[in-house]
Order: structure tokens, then sequence, then C-alpha cells
């Protein structure tokens, strides 16, 4: 006992670790007296002043205790836990993703697309003129800088007039679902879009919340069925749905915000490929029809990068303000610096051009897409609203979803058929594809389209 | 009727805004036929482009409909809601913060202290050579290079030894307890130290959990109360107590551990400011008793700053794998330019030098501090435990906590009492304020707090 050999540096640490091993490993009993501080030392061949420290450490740990006068005794220690083993330091390769030349279904725009040199002489310019400023707590709805640059935005390019006061900047989508939970209540019932991204339930599910489903046809949302439902959230993409490609119409959008106003419910407008209406102008906002009972969400997943985990919402003024009850004392999650630089890529236009650079490069895969398509000499139909980043092609004579996957697999191609997206069982969506050519080069794709449908 | 002024730019689309509008306001009535392009292009003296255009988009909207050969007819159209107006656009001036002149309630280490230049160095670096690689999508726990410089630090500066594949990088400590309530579930309990962070039970009570208080005293956690209260996760800060500062013993630990082995319960080890103890080593973890039932938590916030919302937590094994299955699609919330960045810090040894500076300051603070107390002419008892950023004073004579913070608020001083952070009634927290220094610049400090004591 207390034999140990403390060769090598931080002599007071390792004779600390020796003793609390023991202690742990109970060859140091409860209530045994440890060694006088002069004994030791001299036993150990160290000064004093190291055993002293040791000491002090076990006891601010609570492995001794000190009576004055008489000493350090080991303190009762239940240890009848295995004391397990930390697991092992290893760095585990990440798994590398199966690569298709060809991918329709992952959504980010291709990477030389983004204007990577404006970014980062925007970042620079954030960094030397704001400094430290960088450091200061951002106020849970975001920086103000950027909820300017944002209503700014929507003012001139989408004709919603918004108080910045009302824009809640978010971490993404899913933050911002789950911070919707968090204000309405988990003890609701949300809506949600058949077929539609699995993201969007999941979401609120995960947060907490029900989740019921409103079919999607090509003419839009059923209506009949959103209304019927009571829902107290009605959760939907009515510039452009994904994946069925749908607009909502006016009509329909009329009847949803009568039901909303009627029954005190919210409507979710998620407007996240909005931008990217290529023929024409962004169809008109049901933010705009009324304020009070719809919640407007964007994020700049499409528009950006998916990296950039940035989206916003537009709340009405009485969730808001209990946004501010709820939220207040907390912190926006999105770094000042990243929010700041946003800031700049909107006020200077920076953002414009590059969805305009977007769309003039969306519209010409399109054309490939299409072209491609009407050479086909397999009977089919095209849906396709000239809006949002995907069409669906629907093929009338293929014997099964399964088939058509494995054939594009085997070309290389990575599609998902519209039952991919089905949250609950819905008639009429067999042997219809996704064609979402966000994420795709267009140089390829026509040929591998081409290739596919042999 | 159709005497539209077009003079503006953009003609197609004042135009379909004027005709929206009538149908929108009535005076355009449903099934009502549009004039011809031709006529109406002519009565306008526009282009039959123009009026071509400004019928496709409000087609593509909804609000009429085409027959073929016929023309354009209005859409029924039930605009019974009352056109909400979207509120006026107005840039709200933020409310200015209380200013005091010491401020022992804010948490942020004094922004003169953060390495900014070396951060701003690294940022750029980072920039430069991660280039176009930063717009990749972050896996949902981080990215692996951060992952591997928290495990090689925490081996490094506090002995534990974790596969760096258990870390999941988050956006500060309140999106990491979310996460957890997802994870374990909201039907579970929660037990939360009682006096304690408001933020703590508050977040887990906002995604749904249910929270129950253990009751903190000077020797550490009441470990009884805990046991009997049967919590599925105990949230507890054993190596420094906020705003108590007691120290959990290593025979409570152990106890504790060995409860949750017993009914495969789970201890949520937040470990918030442990960096900061200022005589001697950190204390050892309780994770290294268990990593199969223990959850390490850490944030930056502490040791970098508030803004940099960002933190990790070391999951459990079969946590971790339930964790890659809800979230193994989603991506990590921080960007990948702040965790490139933070991982140069870590990895360069830039982080710890910065931790050593801080704690070489704090020190000094905590001296001038303890000086000026002891110099006080009125009965009071220091409870320090020469750990973390704060320590409590027992004034025992004060007549009342409103009173305490009625004087320090008269001299310029913020501070709160161990009573405002009590989240269930418990004796003898009276009297006693909590001296959180890790915001405060300490050349003014002990001028104050006498000041404050007169």
């Amino acid at each position: 006992m207390f034999s140990y050999d403390l060769s090598g540096k931080n002599k007071y640490y390792t004779l600390y670790e020796c003793i609390r091993d023991d202690i742990l490993r109970g060859r140091l009993k409860s209530g045994e007296k440890l060694p006088g501080k002069r004994t030791l030392a001299n036993d150990l061949g160290v000064s004093v002043v190291t055993v002293q420290t040791a000491y002090e450490q076990l006891l601010a740990e609570g492995y001794v205790t000190s009576k004055e006068r008489s000493g350090y005794y080991v303190c009762p220690l239940d240890i009848s836990y295995r004391g397990r083993q930390a697991p092992k330091r290893e760095v585990s390769a990440p798994q590398p993703a199966q690569k298709f030349a060809v991918d329709f279904v992952g959504g980010a725009a291709p990477a030389e697309l983004f204007p990577f040199s404006s970014w980062a002489r925007l970042m620079r310019s954030v960094l030397s003129d704001c400094g430290e400023h960088l450091l200061e707590r951002v106020p849970c709805d975001g920086d103000g800088e950027l909820k300017c640059a944002i209503s700014d935005y929507l003012y001139r390019a989408r004709g919603i007039a918004v108080d910045p006061r009302y824009i809640v900047v978010g971490a993404g989508a899913e933050q911002l679902y789950g911070t919707i939970v968090q204000l309405i209540g988990r003890d609701k019932l949300y809506a949600v879009e058949n077929p539609g991204y699995r993201k969007i339930s999941g979401t609120y599910e995960l947060n907490g919340a029900r989740c019921a489903f409103v079919p999607v046809h090509a003419e839009g949302v059923d209506v009949d069925r959103a209304i019927a439902l009571r829902a107290d959230v009605l959760h939907i993409s009515p510039a452009h749905q994904f994946p069925t490609g749908a607009v909502t119409p006016a009509s329909a959008r009329a009847r949803l915000i009568n039901d909303a106003e009627s029954r005190g419910s919210y409507i979710v407008e998620d407007d996240y490929d909005s931008e990217f209406r290529l023929v024409g102008k962004p169809l008109q906002n049901m933010y705009v029809l009324d304020p009070e009972r719809v919640i407007y969400i964007n994020t700049f997943t499409k528009t950006l990068a998916p990296s950039m985990r940035m989206g916003y919402m537009v709340l009405p003024p009485a969730l808001y303000a209990r946004y501010l009850e709820v939220f207040g004392k907390t912190s926006c999650c999105v770094p000042l610096f990243e929010q700041k630089t946003l800031a700049r890529m909107i006020s200077g236009g920076a953002f414009e051009r590059h969805i305009n650079r977007l769309k003039n490069y969306y519209r010409g895969v399109r054309e490939e897409l299409t072209g491609a398509l009407s050479q086909l000499n397999i009977p089919h139909e095209v849906f396709d609203t000239a809006s949002g980043l995907h069409f669906t092609v629907k093929f009338l004579t293929a014997p099964s979803d399964s088939f058509i996957k494995q054939r594009a697999a085997e070309c290389g191609i990575n599609i998902r058929c519209l039952s991919d997206y089905l949250l609950a069982p819905m008639d009429g969506c067999q042997n219809t594809v996704v064609v979402n050519y966000s994420g795709v080069t267009y140089t390829e794709v026509h040929k591998f389209f081409a290739r596919a449908a042999e």
C-alpha cells in the first residue's frame, strides 16, 4: 500500500489518481486513515506540498474527509456498480454514400452555382466591420439587420409587406416547425399534405403533436377534406407542392382562409421553393390574404445551400407576442456571423442576382429534361406547373414503381416515385416518378434519362 | 371596367394585379368573361403579349379558367374573409436593456478576453482551405473533424476517453436538452436540481416532459430524494452546481450511478463550467464511471462566448443508435464554418490557452471580490468551492432578499439571490446572494461591491 511510482511529471495528480483508484477498487476501505503528509512524502520521495495537493483534490471530490488535528479518512463509497470502461477512442470512418450518376432525389443545388467568392468576400467584410460585436448575444428572433433585409426582400421581390419585427430567424425548417409546436401546442391537430415530405409530419410528431393527412390532387390540396378535419394547424405549400407539383388555386386558398378565420385555426404557408417559378412571377402568397391566421415560412435551403441551416417565419402578431413570452430569454440558434453575412447578401442584391442565375440554369435543365422526355417512345404523361424544381411523369405502361426504380438504378439514376412520399394510402399514385432536378448538373441529364427509359 | 393605367414599367404585372384586385373585391363576378386579348390590348394601348402574360398569371393562380376557343372566365371565389391588411412595415427600435455598472447576473465573459484576432485568423484560414466544401451537408451529429477535436480535448484536458462517434454537436444547451427529450421520451420524469437554472426545467417542459425537483444543499445534491423520485432522467451538475456552488462528493456520485444502473435510468452530467476549477484539477467526471448510463453535456458558452451557440453531448452507445434512427436524415444545426473554425481552435491548442488565460483572469477577479468581502463589517458567510465562476455569500443580518437587491441596484449592481433560482419552495435560502462573476471586469469590482454593502 502507498508504494506508488510517481516518476512521471505532475506527481500530485498521479498520486491523487493512485489513491482514488485504490478507494474505487476497495483496496482502501471506508474509514481507513491516510498516512500523514510528512510520512507519505518521505516514503515516496516527494515534497509535502505534492501530498498536500493530492489530498486536497481527494477532499474536493469527496473521496476522503478531513478531521481537524487528526488527518484524512476514506469516505464510505458504495461501489457496487461495475465500473464500466469508457468506450475506446477510435475514429470511425464515415460510411461512403451510394453514388449515383444522376440524382433526382437529393435537393442541393450544384455547388458550383453557389456564388462562393462573393459569399466569402461578404464574410471577410463582416468579420472586419463587425469585429467583436459578432460575440454579442443574438436576440431570440434573430439579428435585426437580417430581419430588415428579409422584410425588404419580401416586399421587393414578392410584394409581401411584413413588419420586420414579426420575422423569426431559425436554424432551418425543422427547427421552425418545432417552434410552431411549442407555440401552438402539442395537444393540437396538425394537418399535412399527402403525399408530402415525411420530414414535415415527422418533425411535428417528434415534437409530440398529432398529425392528420390531407390528400393533394393535381388541382391542389383537397379543400373539403382539409376543412372536414377541423385541424388546428394546416401545413401546406400552396405555391408548389412537393412531390405532386400541384398549385392551390385562388378559390381553394380563399376557402381555407375563411375556414381558418371562422375557427381561429392557423395555416402554415410553406413557401420552400416558390422563388423558382420559371414562367411569370411567383404566385401571390396566402400570407397577404390574412397575416393574422397565416404563418409564412421559408428557408435558404433551395436558394443558397442546405448546409446554410437558415430559415425564417413570419408570425401573426398574437403568436409573436407568445413567442417572446416563451423564448424571450433564449438566444437565436444561428450564429450572428452567418446572419450578418446573409443580411448583406440580400440587401446588396447578390441574393436576388443569384436566384436569377439559378432560375436561368434550372430553366435550361428543365428544357433538356422535357426535350428528352418528348422523344421517349414509352407512353407517358408529364405533369408540370412550370413552378419549383420538380415535375412528375406518369408512365402509362410500366408494370410497377419498383420496376421503374430498379431500371433507373441500373442506369445510375436515383429517382423516387410519388408512392414513396405517401404518408397514408391514396389511389392514383402508381407509376409516377418525381423528377426533382434541383440537384442535377445538366450536361449529363438527358442522356441518362433517355437511357433509363429504354 | 378594364380602364387601367398601365403607364408604369412591368405592364403585364400591373394588369394582372388590377384584374386580380377586381376579382377579389367582387367587381368582376364569378363566371364573367374577360375581354378578348386583342380587344383589351387595343383598349389599353399595350401589346397582345402583355395581356396574354397577365391572363396566364391569373390562370396559374386559379383566378380565371380558360375555355378552348372561347376565352377566359372568372372562377367562383368565396371571399367572405375580411381581406386583412398586412402589418405596416416598420423597423422597431430595439429596447435598450437596463445597464448596470457591475453585473453579477449576466454570464458572458468580458468580450475583450475573447481571442478575437486568432478566431478571425482561423475563420479566414477555414474559408480559404475548405472553400466550397463548406457548403456540404453536415451530418446530423456534427462535423467529424470537430468531433475528433472534442474527443482529443476531453482526453487530454479531462481524462475522459470518448469514441468521437458518440459525440453529438448541437446549437447550444437548450437544443441538446430538447434532443434528449426527443430521444428518451416526453412521457418520462426528468429530475432537475433546486435551486437551479430555470432554463433547464423550462426547456424540458417546453418539449413536453414532466419535471420534478431535487434539493441541492451545501454538500451537494440530496441523493436520498433523488433516488426516491425514481426519475427516468436525473439532470445534475456534479462538478459545480449553479447557483449553490455545491460539489457532489464521490460517495453521492457512486450511489446515483448505482441507482441509474439498477433502474436503467439516465444521468445527464451537465458540466457547463467545470473548466473553471480555479484550484487543482477539474473533478473526475461521472461519465467515466458509467458511459452507458451517463450523458455528458457541455457547451462553449462560458469558455468562448454565448453567441457561439455551440455545445455537445456524449451519448451512451444505445442512445446514440436511437439518435441515428431518429435524426439520421437531418442536418446538424450548427454551420460547418463555425464547426471547422472551432475544431482548429481546439486542435491547435488556442482553446486551452484561452481557457488558461480566462482562469488566471477569473482568479484575479475572485481575489478582488473575496478581499473586498473580508473587509466588510457586516456579518456574513462565504460559501466558495474554488470552482466555477460564482460563489454565494449569506448576509446574516440582512432583513430580506429584496432589501439586499434594492441596495445593490442603488449602487449600480445587478445581483440575484439564491431564492431567485428556487424552482420549488425550500428552506435555508434566505439572505444569500449569488456572486456570479463570469461577466464582470474586475478593475471596478471591489469598489462597487464594498459600496453595496455599506
